[in-house]
């Protein structure tokens, strides 16, 4: 296999020196990054190699969404809180959720997800043979992470069962891009039971433990009337942060304790703006974790939450949000920001030593961003003026990456997808979309007061 | 001159009820629209004219950006709140710039408006005979608002003769797209004559009055003690509500008795949601501002406060920010942010009545987006699951504008654009910008306590 430089008018490594280099390029052996830095010094070294100079283009990691769900709920389910909005439109889709559905979902997402930049995905789905067989085609480097309610009150959700059966056959495979974490819809979707069987089944399988958490403030409440205790001192008391990697979605609510409890015992947070804004969930304190030392990644949350999966838009909103929350303008700046979406979220998932930054020995997990855009108008990658982080920001979208490549595939070329055939996939939803909305509705129409919920009750 | 029809899979009319007709179309003729309906009505009717079928793509009223300013700082004036900003990096830029720098600012701005979809420009900037020209060239439809200082402190603005030239000089120019206004930068940047004769210049051509007001907390500070009151009440005494049209930006800081007098008067606002979490402004009383009943547009505000000019991404902030600020998902919603983008947008520049919908004796000025992309999916323009409108705000992007059209002219193209060289645009900012910086720079090392500022004294 000829190995490959790649080479921009500018490469952003995302190294612990936010380091940027002019024409600068990265040599591609397989699925590796084996060299970095200049396009002469690469070309030199390495005259043999293929060279694909991208002209008119930014070369960055990666990004990665450290939280999101497939589905194709986009624009449907508008304009509750989260808890109502559960109720009446997502539990009831959980219900009548058929696996070829949650495929076709899986299928859109990932799609949308490498056109937009992203590499890396923690997705929280259901019937997730569906989701790895989407990451294989697609390309998508994937963390799996089974929707798993253990409780009589959710029993329509997957299993531990199926979680345990997904790590099983799942983990490693497609050349080590999937990875099976297990999940837990929420702490109150498992009984006693249920949640020590998560704990033990990450222990296990030396794997990951991904949840919602403090997302809505009546949560807050509801922790204390079941415990009498805050949610992450439940959590860390039940032996959730004993498990080898444990990452909380959202984190909205936390106070200063928590904070301090979830940096002293190494667990993540997966920040989601657009989500916590839309949703009206309120504003993280992402300022506090970062100070503490928190890994925060940033996430998309679903289509209907968002409603896109653009991880430039959400690093924008997470800077917005951070400046807002403290009115300073100084705040969750831009380097944050992309950090965040990059080797920070590497961190939250526990792979920053595959993925995260353009290094020698990672991951070739690397996407071109148009720079000859109005956007990107003027662009400075050197000197006093330096402004390529604030562009990258503030300023691009996902429909600016022009190429991404996972594990050494190009998978975007143009900006077009190579490894699926886009018009075919958007017609699968249109398809199957439907028959679920029917479903649905039968359903809700048999069962008027909504689904037994733990905050209606 | 051949009789055109445009047909799409869905045209969105922004009418008084926001229509959607499926398989929709508009017949225009010269720059106006002379028929809307579905295209077999309008083929059937209109057999001799043009049809241009637009496949997999929805047709809607172009955007307006009710506030921004030209300029090419983006991402070289960041991390200060407002009037720091100000000081160290806006004031000296204005003190330096000249009239080629701002011409290049505004055709770099003018065409990366035109291509994420808006047709219609409130535009604060300096040396406009430049804009005016690039709005000529480019094709945009231009409200000129000069940056005006009428005071000593503020001497390298324009001045009030300037703006009366420009107002002599291009109103009604390009076909009429071009329309200039009196503007100010900020009612403390003129004695009590400049705002006297802004005031007087306003009736006098029948022209509107723009500024800049309560942006920032400490600003109310600062007018209760110079005039013992808020700052509505100090613009209203003055005179400034008695203008045909005057439009405030960012009004953030508004208390219940000011908004209910804005109603009252027929103010209306440019609110700017990215711009206000980006310098840590505060988030504007909008739903309070809708109840009233005043006219609420949204702006993007400059490339150096947002750093795009995307009005997509500005309604999504802004239904988004409307949501935060009541804790209500329900707060502000899709159909709200998209009629601040349009008819909204026009009502507040008082233009209602030729732009901001597609309806017959209106100015042809639409856009077609993308409906063929993973964001826009599923896509319902009719039925009990329609989100269309919810799409356009909070999924798809200024980059899925595929095609412009303002005032019967094709500007954009298969997301090119057709009145210009983008390339030679873009090369022109290179070339200019590091000459102004290098001169703010210089003026900044022999004025090393920053320009005087009345928040600083």
């Amino acid at each position: 296999m000829t190995d490959t430089i790649y080479a921009a008018d500018f490469l952003l490594t995302m190294d612990a020196d936010n380091r940027t280099i002019p024409d600068g390029a990265i040599l591609v052996s397989g699925n590796a990054i084996i060299a970095v830095g200049t396009a002469s010094e690469l070309t030199k070294a390495h005259p043999k190699a293929k060279l694909v100079r991208l002209k008119d283009r930014l070369i960055m990691p990666g990004l990665i969404n450290a939280h999101m769900h497939s589905g194709f709920l986009r624009g449907t389910a508008e304009h509750l809180p989260v808890w109502d909005w559960l109720t009446l439109h997502i539990n009831p889709m959980h219900r009548m959720l058929q696996p070829h559905e949650a495929e076709a979902a899986s299928f859109l997402c990932y799609a949308e997800s490498v056109l937009s930049g992203t590499t890396t995905l923690v997705d929280m789905w259901r019937f997730m043979d569906g989701s790895a067989r989407a990451a294989s085609a697609i390309g998508n480097r994937l963390v799996a992470v089974p929707y798993v309610g253990e409780h009589p009150d959710y029993d329509y959700f997957d299993t531990l069962d199926d979680n345990e059966r997904m790590i099983q056959e799942w983990r490693g495979k497609a050349d080590g891009r999937i990875d099976v974490w297990v999940g837990l819809e929420h702490l109150f979707y498992a009984d006693e039971a249920g949640q020590r069987r998560a704990i033990d089944m990450a222990k296990q399988y030396d794997t990951g433990f991904h949840t919602h958490c403090s997302e809505s403030n009546i949560e807050a409440a509801e922790f204390q009337k079941r415990y009498g205790k805050k949610a992450m001192f439940v959590l860390d008391d039940l032996g959730f942060f004993e498990t080898p990697k444990a990452m909380m979605a959202h984190a909205v609510w936390l106070e200063e304790d928590e904070v301090d409890l979830i940096a002293r015992r190494g667990v993540s947070v997966a920040h989601n703006p657009v989500s916590n804004m839309k949703l009206a969930s309120g504003i993280a304190p992402i300022d506090a974790m970062l100070a503490a030392g928190v890994a925060v990644g940033v996430g998309t949350d679903g289509e209907k939450e968002n409603n896109n999966l653009d991880v430039f838009e959400e690093m924008k909103v997470a800077s917005l949000l951070g400046k807002l929350k403290s009115l300073d303008a100084a705040a969750l700046d831009s380097w944050r920001a992309l950090e965040m979406g990059t080797i920070r979220g590497a961190r939250a998932i526990g792979k920053a030593n595959e993925i995260g930054s353009l290094e020698v020995g990672k991951k070739a997990d690397f996407i071109a961003v148009r720079t000859d855009t109005p956007r990107m108008t003027p662009l400075f990658g050197e000197g006093e003026y330096f402004n390529l982080q604030h562009n990258l920001v503030h300023a691009v979208r996902g429909g600016d990456v022009d190429m991404t490549v996972i594990d050494g595939k190009v998978v975007v070329e143009n900006g077009e997808l190579k490894t699926g055939d886009m018009k075919e996939l958007i017609a699968r939803i249109h398809d199957v979309a439907p028959a679920l909305f029917a479903r649905r509705k039968a359903w809700l129409a048999e069962n008027n007061q909504g689904t037994k919920q733990w905050t209606k009750g």
